[in-house]
């Protein structure tokens, strides 16, 4: 096995045991990453000779007997919406082709901390304003989507081309692509991981959060993330918690709340076969499932784009004026659509989250996770524009992708999306575990227990 | 010394005392509004039977050495958009002829549940959409405005007519008619007291709060207002606090800011100098001033009218198309307003309202109370529609009402409204303690120590 095969969580334990040093972990990534970037575009920028000063660092350090923190010379990906102080943040757009960040984000700045190191910036959907992050294709298939808007993000993960990432999530953006390319990305609770420096989609639902191999490694990645920001106004102050799941895997007691509604409407079979079975490997574990029913499923669309649409135009405003055409067109015109919404508009999509959330709250009473998938198909080719269900609806492809993962991001509510197989086309599938507002810890321990029962999990192949 | 003079404080412990009986002390304060009422107008409704058997039941209990609460035989007013069970809720509108409610809201039930003697439902400003509340005269001289747009609930506490009452407050609905009606208005921070059954203006604006003859009672409601309450999504879960002030009355060590710009622009010079003389009396009692600048000030009207008009129209969407003719003219022209806001516009406020909020948390570190002005003059004529300051600035009276409460709303830090004196046609001074998120404690401290340093206030004479 290579270093650059190795889970975060291995890696780490590795370096402090001295079994393995920053220099070689971080060496074979680059490997791996100059091998797996012409094919997969994950990166926008890559800084190999900074990636390598910053291991010999951390080597010397480890050789000293100085530990930085918890991610002491693991080498990670940022989605380039994430400032690092000298860097530019180009949202991959035009827009912002003489952007450079002054300083660190929160996020960048405690990874850094914990002894994390930066290999590079990875690719959005123009400014994150998008399910397919065009510029980058699918780990497991080149002439399949990436999924996004951290397509690059997740592609990198899943190629080995970095040990984490990180990724934003404003309808699904983390959860996404995660699943798309068959690896661990966590949505946290809103408010839970500061956006201090990070360019915002649409702010009253952008989450910030950690894209991995394994549920273990979202948990050391969430970990450092969290704590209170005052310069995020909508920062929760909060206590520390150890997000680490514990070894063992009995789930008795716990309930998982099967939707009979919503979730599994409109679904490719092999997706709800594998996410059946997954929930099968749950119950198993000793979970017992609870059928609930989604409130308000009419809503879930509307109240997103009522959100979305208004909060990404204001964001943009004053560049939609000065620099309209170094836009690209998909994003555009969805930028020059939230210019014609009105005041009541929005209003009527804030008052339905309100609505929406205390809806949920009630359910997520009566069980302590829900399970269901994270998105109803596998990745679809790069050129399709639309998918036709069994029943002969016939959907857009992007509308597909965010159907199931916008719910998290209005109620605000923690999604974890875990693998959970591959279809005959080799495509892997995810599957995600809802909690309650601050309940992560649930989530990644239910998802850890899912993932001791299963076969390791091999990186994409890329060829 | 009548009953219905005595401060809520000093009616409880006499209550407790065995000194003076719930039904002595609801006549006597019945007896007073029957004389006063007819001059005034506080009240929408009066339930004088109702309260009366309230009292029997609560001289019974007290006989018998059951006390409900802290509040136990003490006789409120309500303002008129605070649901009650089997109440219409009529907001001061014909469009809520025909309401019901059906069960209590939040503050009604926690007033109750501590012993509270509900007297009747107090006058707003139609639907809390206005500054001077029109049906119901000064408590100080019949031919001037009481403010609003909780106008009833502090002329009913100013004239004897209630023990204490309970207001909201949009853009200054508690503190703007307890300054000119010469009584104490508290708006809490926001999410301190729960909202729910209180009819809303603007929801990211409203707060409920109590009204009362001295500091020490706003603390006494105030502890039995506060406590999370689900149903109101901006509800702060926060521990319980002891209100109550000290008897102590040295501030040695507290600073008191003292705002170089916007509180002392266009301002009466009684009123200023009631105030400076106030300041004065703090700076004597140990506290040290603190010179400030308060930020953003061009931006405080159009950002709360920004929040106000989108949000007021939301809320009477649908009677606005189906009753218009049923709204006042000045409050229809606001909700007609609000419907040609864009998205775009509320957006802006609401970013606006999230600077402000960074600023003036960074003041607040640098002082534990700001000191000012309530409102720019005392009550104006009922048919003055413009002031005009001595630099020739005109000013509309509305305008004037609400120009100095308005950045506690924006910015939901609590503020406290007290008595400063009087003018020279005897028309009361008001002056405001800004205070920290949750520093009600704070607030409560100063007032109540400044209040120590005068004479006792007499009610409003009322003829």
């Amino acid at each position: 096995m290579q270093p650059y095969e190795l889970s975060l969580a291995a890696a780490a334990d590795a370096i402090r045991a001295r079994q393995l040093s920053p220099v070689e972990l971080v060496d074979s990534v680059l490997g791996r990453l100059e091998k797996v970037e012409p094919l997969l575009d994950a990166y926008v920028t890559v800084a190999a000779e900074q990636a390598r000063r910053s291991a010999r660092a951390a080597e010397h350090d480890a050789a000293h007997g100085r530990y930085r923190g918890p991610l002491h010379g693991v080498p990670m990906g940022l989605k380039d919406l994430i400032d690092v102080a000298g860097w530019a943040t180009t949202a991959s757009s035009r827009v912002r082709a003489d952007h450079r960040a002054q300083a660190d984000s929160t996020v960048a700045a405690r990874l850094t901390a914990a002894g994390a190191v930066l290999l590079g910036k990875t690719h959005t959907h123009e400014f994150a304003y998008g399910l397919t992050t065009p510029q980058t294709s699918n780990a497991w298939d080149r002439g399949r989507v990436a999924g996004g808007s951290s397509g690059g993000s997740a592609v990198a993960v899943a190629a080995g081309a970095a040990t984490f990432s990180l990724g934003t999530d404003t309808g699904g953006s983390i959860r996404v692509p995660a699943a798309l390319n068959g690896v661990v990305g966590l949505k946290p609770t809103y408010g839970l991981v500061p956006r201090h420096g990070v360019t915002s989609l649409s702010w009253s639902l952008d989450h910030v959060g950690p894209i991995t191999r394994t549920v273990q490694d979202a948990a050391l990645v969430l970990a450092v993330l969290t704590g209170h920001d005052p310069r995020d106004p909508a920062s929760l102050a909060t206590p520390a918690v150890d997000y680490r799941p514990g070894a063992g895997t009995d789930l008795t007691g716990l309930r998982i709340g099967l939707p009979r509604t919503y979730y599994f409407d409109h679904l490719d079979a092999q997706v709800e076969a594998a996410v059946r079975h997954a929930i099968g490997q749950l119950e198993a574990l000793g979970a017992r499932l609870v059928e609930i029913d989604i409130p308000m499923t009419r809503y879930i669309q509307p109240t997103l784009w009522g959100l979305v649409l208004p909060e990404a135009t204001a964001y943009h405003e004053r560049t939609l004026r000065t620099v309209p055409e170094l836009y690209q067109a998909d994003v555009r015109v969805l930028l020059e659509v939230g210019e014609l919404m009105t005041a009541g508009d929005y209003l009527r999509a804030q008052r339905s989250r309100t609505l929406m959330r205390e809806q949920w709250a009630r359910i997520l009473e009566t069980v302590d996770v829900i399970a269901a998938p994270t998105v109803p198909m596998t990745a679809a080719a790069a050129d399709q524009e639309t998918v036709t269900w069994p029943d002969g609806t016939v959907e857009g492809v992007s509308d597909a992708l965010v159907r199931l993962s916008a719910p998290a991001n209005i109620t605000g509510v923690p999604a974890l999306s875990i693998p959970v197989g591959r279809d005959s086309a080799g495509l892997p599938i995810g599957m995600q575990l809802l909690g309650r507002p601050l309940g992560e810890r649930a989530l990644l321990r239910v998802g850890h227990a899912y993932e001791q029962t299963q076969p390791a999990r091999a990186l994409a192949p890329v060829a």
